[in-house]
This record gives structure tokens, sequence and C-alpha cells, in this order.
């Protein structure tokens, strides 16, 4: 693996020792080891001004918690970018974008990611304007801080760099590559409990297969994710009812 | 914190290792310390059958990767029911249903969630079904297993166990809580690069502070999250356009 094919993950927060945590194992850790990607952990609390090292304060209008300074925010941000130039910065955020495969693809293909973890209420939202910082979400849940979804978006990257997942998966359909749910899988034995894997996958009809998997990828994407379904419709340009229509409109 | 209190954590994982992780550092770590939770981590591979531990098998129609069988994932499920019997069986995987706050709220009201972490393709399909397990997903992406999922969601529900976050975060508003983004947070200083906390959020006028941040949840979850502000007026029953009733009914 060259120089120029490093991945660079830099994370900013308040708690650097919960990183690589599980990116440290398995394929991912092998990859670290290897030198397809690196990792530097910068932590916030270094860039605090006073000797207390404070890093939040009170809400401007009261309420709960604390938020973090942007003052402290931007020379940890501002630091990070003097090591890795050209690498995006990110913060996990659940007012961001919701992430999508698009956009892993997007950072994975590129010189890497600097990943901002939040702690406490969040940050001071004049961060994102000020140094140019991408708010991305992962689910519309509540989380103690950034760190833990931090991690499953390096990891997301990390399995696509070159040589992580090896031969076996590259470039085959896999979820979400197309808009769609995958198709259900299904191994050995053929019989358990009763249940028996599905006639047509046990045909050998290589065309009989292929239809049947993309029969149940859209089955399953329209009965479980209509968003993703109309999603889908819409981008193929095919017909749509009057509520699929709508909702494109709406999202545009 | 009395015995009744403890919320049991179990994850089935072909690593182990990769756990407490994240979750053994800041609040969730002093939680398990104090035994506000437990984990017990199950190692799926001690379910395999044979002398080699084999865990998996090739897809049943062919295609790439290897799918974890339901006979061992059953005994492995199994085996954590005997551990703790009344807890929810959940597994990560793109094919779920998305990840909400109310069912994290759930999760975290009960006595506990079981995490059944995938890798490789996925699991064989029969599972779901045969071991009563529900499928939760975290977001449209594609992870290199579910060990990363399975942290965000055990910190989602870690945080709001009776004594984690502190008598300063418990009870008040925040993001999802009403269906809605939050509003966005300021601190000091009031001037930052030019760049002031917004005039009303320094007023002292808590009627208009309210307003103010309620005004500003509504705007950013309807230019940020069609999705999220669609599902909100819908389930408040409000006049809604043609567009936005029609994405209501499809989700119905």
């Amino acid at each position: 693996m060259g120089q120029a094919m490093t991945f660079a993950a830099t994370v900013l927060t308040l708690y650097p020792d919960m990183f690589p945590g599980p990116l440290g194992h398995s394929l991912a850790g092998r990859a670290l080891g290897e030198g397809t990607w690196t990792l530097d952990r910068v932590q916030i609390r270094d860039f605090a001004a006073d000797k207390h090292r404070t890093v939040d304060d009170t809400p401007a209008g009261g309420g709960a918690g604390m938020v973090l300074r942007a003052d402290v925010l931007a020379k940890a941000i501002d630091h990070a970018r003097t090591l890795h130039p050209d690498a995006p910065v990110v913060a996990m955020t659940p007012r961001g974008r919701p992430l999508t495969q698009a956009r892993v693809r997007e950072l994975a293909a590129g010189p890497g990611v600097t990943v901002l973890c939040g702690r406490f209420e969040g940050f001071d939202e004049r961060i994102f304007e000020g140094r140019e910082v991408e708010e991305i979400s992962v689910g519309d849940i509540v989380l103690s801080g950034g760190e833990c979804a931090a991690l499953m978006l390096l990891d997301a990257c990390i399995r696509l760099l070159p040589g992580v997942m090896g031969a076996a998966s590259s470039g085959h359909e896999e979820s979400f590559e197309n808009g769609l749910l995958e198709y259900p899988h299904y191994t050995r034995p053929v019989d358990w409990e009763g249940r028996t894997i599905p006639e047509v996958l046990r045909s050998g009809d290589h065309a009989k297969i292929a239809a049947w998997r993309k029969q149940r990828a859209d089955d399953d994407t329209r009965l479980r994710r209509p968003d993703l379904w109309e999603r889908h419709v819409g981008v193929r340009g095919q017909p749509a009812s009057g509520a699929q229509r709508g909702t494109t409109d709406v999202r545009k």
C-alpha cells in the first residue's frame, strides 16, 4: 500500500482513549497496522485557553447542560487542518444531514476525514460556518457524545479502502449501493427447524435467482422503507403516484 | 442503584473484545463500574458444531461473501436468553427498521437488550422469525459488522438510565423528543471572530427566548429534514398540503 493511498482519519474528542476502540480489531485493525489508514487523536481540551482547560460554557438564553465553545473548537480544528489540510472536517450531530452510503463512498475515495465529536448539549452553532464543518447525522437518536457515531462513520469508510475487505467482497452489489435494501441471504442447512431455503435459490438457474433477488430487494424496500422506495422510483424517473411525486417535490 | 434497576446489555459477536470499548469510558464507563448496567459478551463462535468452529457458509444461490448460519446463531441466542430471559433480542442490520429515539426510550425503560452483531454478508434470514429477533438499522450505510452500530444503540440506551446523566440533563427537551431537530446552541464568547450570539438569546426575556427556540426547531426541521417535518405535522393532525398528506398516507 503506497503512501498516496493512506486514508487519514483524525478525531477531535474529549475522550481520545475511545479510539481506535473497535476499529483496532478485525479488518479495520489489520488495515491500521498495515498503514492503509492512519489515526490521529486530537484532545479538544488541549486547546482551551485557561488553566482549568475549560472547553464548555452555559447555553446563551438559559437551559440545561453545557455547550462546547466555538473558540476552543476552532483552535482544535485549525490544528487538525495543519495535520491533514485536504481532509474534509465533519461533525457528528443529530442536526446534521443523514449519512448516506454515497457520502461514505465519496469520503473513502478522498484523502481522509477529520471528525469532530461533541459532548454535553452540543456545539456552539457558529463553528459550522466559521470553520466550514459539515454536519452529519447517523440516526434520529440522542447519544452521550459523537464518539460512537464517529466510529461508525470511520468503519463504513475503512471497509471501502483498497485491500481491506479482500477480493471476495469487492465490487458486488450490497445494501444501498443502488438505493435499495439488499435481498435476504440464506445458507446451509437447507432445512433448519422446518424452515427451508427458498426453492429458487437451490435451482441452479442463475437468471431465475437474479430475478428473485431483484424482486425481493424491490419488495422489501417498498414494504420496509417506503421513504427509500419513493426516492428510488423518483430518481429512476418512473411514473409515480401523486403521493410519490408530491414527496419528491417536497424533498428537492 | 438496586438490583431491580440494572440494565442488562448482552452482545453476541465474533469480536467480544470490541466491548465495552468506548462504553468503558466517560459516563457509560462509570455507570458500568457502578452496576447501573451490566455487560455480557457472548462469542458466537463458541456455539459452532464442528471442530473448526465454523459460523458461516456460502450464500444459497451463489454470490460473494459468507452468511452467518441460522443454527449457530440460534444456539448463541438461546444461550443469551438463559442469561437474561426478558431482554428483547435485536439484530443490527441495514435491512432493519430505522432506530428511533422512541424505541431507544422503550428499550432503556426495560430489563436490558441482547444485541446480535453480524459480519460478512449478514445473517441467514430465517433467524429473525425462527428466534423472534427484531431487525434494527442505524442508517443507510454499510458497515464491516454490527459492532459499531451496537455500541451506538447501547450508548443511546445507557445515557437514559437513572443516574447516568446527572440531574443537569434529566428530563429537558432535546433532539427528537418531540419529533423535531433541536434548536441551535450558543455560548460565550458573545462575539467570536465577528460572529455574534443571536440578540434574543441575550435579552433575558424567557418567553421570547422560548418562542425563538421553538421557531428555530420548526424551521430547521422543515428545511433540513422534510421527512421528519412531514411526520411531525401528520402526527399532530394539523392541516397539511396535498403532498404532505400524500406522504403520510403512503407511510401508514
